[in-house]
């Protein structure tokens, strides 16, 4: 990992000097309990008390931490300098800020990217007074910029080990179909798929109530709901959602399976046009994405197309970036929904990595929902996952 | 825990009154990567969307979440009411405010407490902005109060199994004793009680790098960095700083070691001397806690006796509160540093649990420090772990 944050740091500078922001400042305090996300880029380990980690445009960086960490932040060896202090971070951070006498100063809140949003309210009031004090009240600007850069643009390093984890997720979905059948339960297929990632010894991409999401047959509660004692019924469509943490980098992959009913030997044919809608609108959407298109343009390429086959939306966004976190970078394919603040509206860089994942209720027989990862090119898309392009069969 | 959840919730509304504040709004979203700490108290799983968690003083309680995550919510069966939505937050959240018609709204974020202090920047300025529309300007306080009494002031629940929790490590400390010798490293040693953890099914108490901290012998680095391959020796004066997570609730304790010279049956003059001054330190303070003291003047107490002694004073506080977090409540045990905000000077009350950890170095031995918990009573405080009095030899 080590690697990896340096090189991290070298393209924060290059940021920097590309968004034209003198310094960015990281405040953050008892880390381990809230967790500034953007700190996993540069560093290896939680703070105690109030730190700021500062890049300045200049190339230089500077870490302040409670003089009990500093040693070990220094052995990092990942800032030019470390200052410990004992009574207040606030006479050192001072100190340095005058020294640097930035003219813009982006700290870490932003109201649309969670990933730039590690700032808490309490934490933004005290920085500000101190930077008050200084006549810094109106240069203060958000993060995100910076963070979308840096989090959305991967490295080769991070592409390598980003292609291996949706490797190894689809190698897991391999001996998932070797394994479902009729009378086992969403929860015994979480737990065999558990016990695959734990002999590999690698993590899960979110919380383990949920990863993987097992859905079986009709009625299933839609995405982000935990597996139940459903058990797989002839007939039934299951969908899985389910990615691995690699490395520390996160793959989110999902796949659809059909269980044939006694004397059946293909699918029912509204089971396979709903799957064949989700195939072609993920297709569709691939095809669409390059650099400099927005996110809502993709997400209208696969909803209308899901709508215009006669089927109702999928209630969330088309997709999102992946990194270190399952939802990562900062623009995603996603409407224009309030809740999505202004990510649908940022153009798409070159090495950020998506998902598309439409999802379709198929009455009587279960959700069809395909979920890949592509990665932006020069001049387009690729997948990073062989794309799932015909229904899985499950004979019993 | 599902108990344990609706013990709080009806705690909190006595909370609620008690301050004479109308509503406590929780206002959070992608909890898995900005994670609310106070979520813990009231819910069992995070969020992706922006989502509100809302108790009110009349005894009533709403949450309103992504429409996709509604079902699961509602089938935990903590909140009276449960809101879906799909394009924004605001319309339902601004209608049940508006129904609820609240003076003063209790919002997650603390200048002081980072327990309470989970809103993050981005997100307070979405809901400040929500709230000014409906003329909320001046309404909104901080849920400091509400936060250090729900999270300080410990049910018989709760304390049963903090109880629980410090005997278990206890037990662990004996293993570990019988365990350490010269020529093993600090890591052998975090090793060796990491798989006692884990044989038991237990979690560790904070990050596992540092969970157990373990420093043998002189120049150790301090508190809060991991143990290293250093190896112990004969006449190392060995410290661990550890605790484990059990049933959701955390530990927290220190131990201090001798190793014997060839030909010594008891320490150095100067060792026994130092870890004397320790244990009294120790005594002293828990003799002075009662409700209705402050923190501030509980650590006088201790680091006073220490300084007098001819020692130099320990850089950090003499204890903080313990519960599902290591660093948990608010008010601490804490000298009047800026750093600390106004948790020095917050009376302590009945019902909480706080460490009590001073530390001094022993030149050319190491460092002797214990670590105790202590429950705050009507008149005054009882040790949870039985308070080391003797130093532990290592015999060779």
């Amino acid at each position: 990992m080590a690697n990896l944050y340096k090189e991290k740091i070298k393209q924060t500078y290059s940021i920097l000097k590309e968004k034209d922001i003198d310094m960015w400042l990281t405040f953050v305090k008892e880390s381990s309990i809230t967790h500034d996300p953007i700190m996993d880029m540069f560093l290896p380990d939680n703070v105690t008390w109030q730190s700021a980690f500062i890049f300045s445009k200049d190339g230089t960086s500077c870490q302040i931490v409670g003089s009990i960490e500093e040693a070990k932040f220094k052995a990092f060896d990942l800032f030019d300098e470390t200052i410990g202090y004992i009574q207040s971070v606030k006479e050192p951070l001072i100190e340095y800020i005058k020294k640097k006498d930035p003219s813009k100063i982006a700290i870490n809140y932003s109201v649309n990217n969670t990933l730039a949003d590690g700032l808490t309210h309490g934490m933004f009031l005290t920085l500000e007074s101190y930077l008050n004090e200084m006549g810094f009240k109106g240069k203060l600007i958000s993060s995100e910029e910076i963070v979308s850069a840096l989090k959305g643009r991967k490295s080769t390093a991070e592409i390598e080990i980003m292609v291996k984890a949706v490797e190894e997720t689809l190698k897991i979905y391999d001996k998932v179909t070797g394994y479902i059948k009729p009378g086992l339960s969403e929860l015994d297929i979480a737990a065999y798929i558990k016990g695959l990632v734990k002999e590999n010894g690698w993590g899960l991409a979110w919380e383990e109530e949920h990863c993987p999401a097992v859905f079986t047959g009709p009625d299933a509660q839609g995405a982000h709901s935990d597996p139940t004692g459903k058990k797989v019924e002839k007939g039934h469509v299951i969908n899985i959602d389910f990615g691995i943490n690699y490395k520390g980098y996160c793959s989110d992959i999902q796949r659809t399976w059909y269980v044939l009913k006694d004397g059946e030997t293909i699918a029912p044919p509204e089971v396979q046009r709903g799957f064949d809608v989700i195939v072609e609108s993920i297709q569709r959407a691939a095809d669409f994405i390059k650099p400099g298109v927005l996110g809502c343009e993709v997400d209208d390429v696969s909803r209308n197309y899901i709508v215009e086959n006669g089927y109702v939306e999928y209630p969330h966004g088309l997709g999102h970036q992946v990194g270190t976190q399952a939802h990562d970078g900062g623009c995603g394919l996603f409407p224009r929904w309030e809740r999505y603040g202004n990510l649908p509206f940022i153009p798409l860089e070159e090495n950020q990595v998506f998902t598309i994942e439409p999802r379709l209720p198929i009455e009587s027989y279960g959700v069809a929902t395909i979920e890949e990862e592509v990665l932006v090119t020069k001049t387009g898309c690729k997948f990073l996952s062989k794309p799932q392009k015909e229904l899985i069969y499950i004979k019993s």
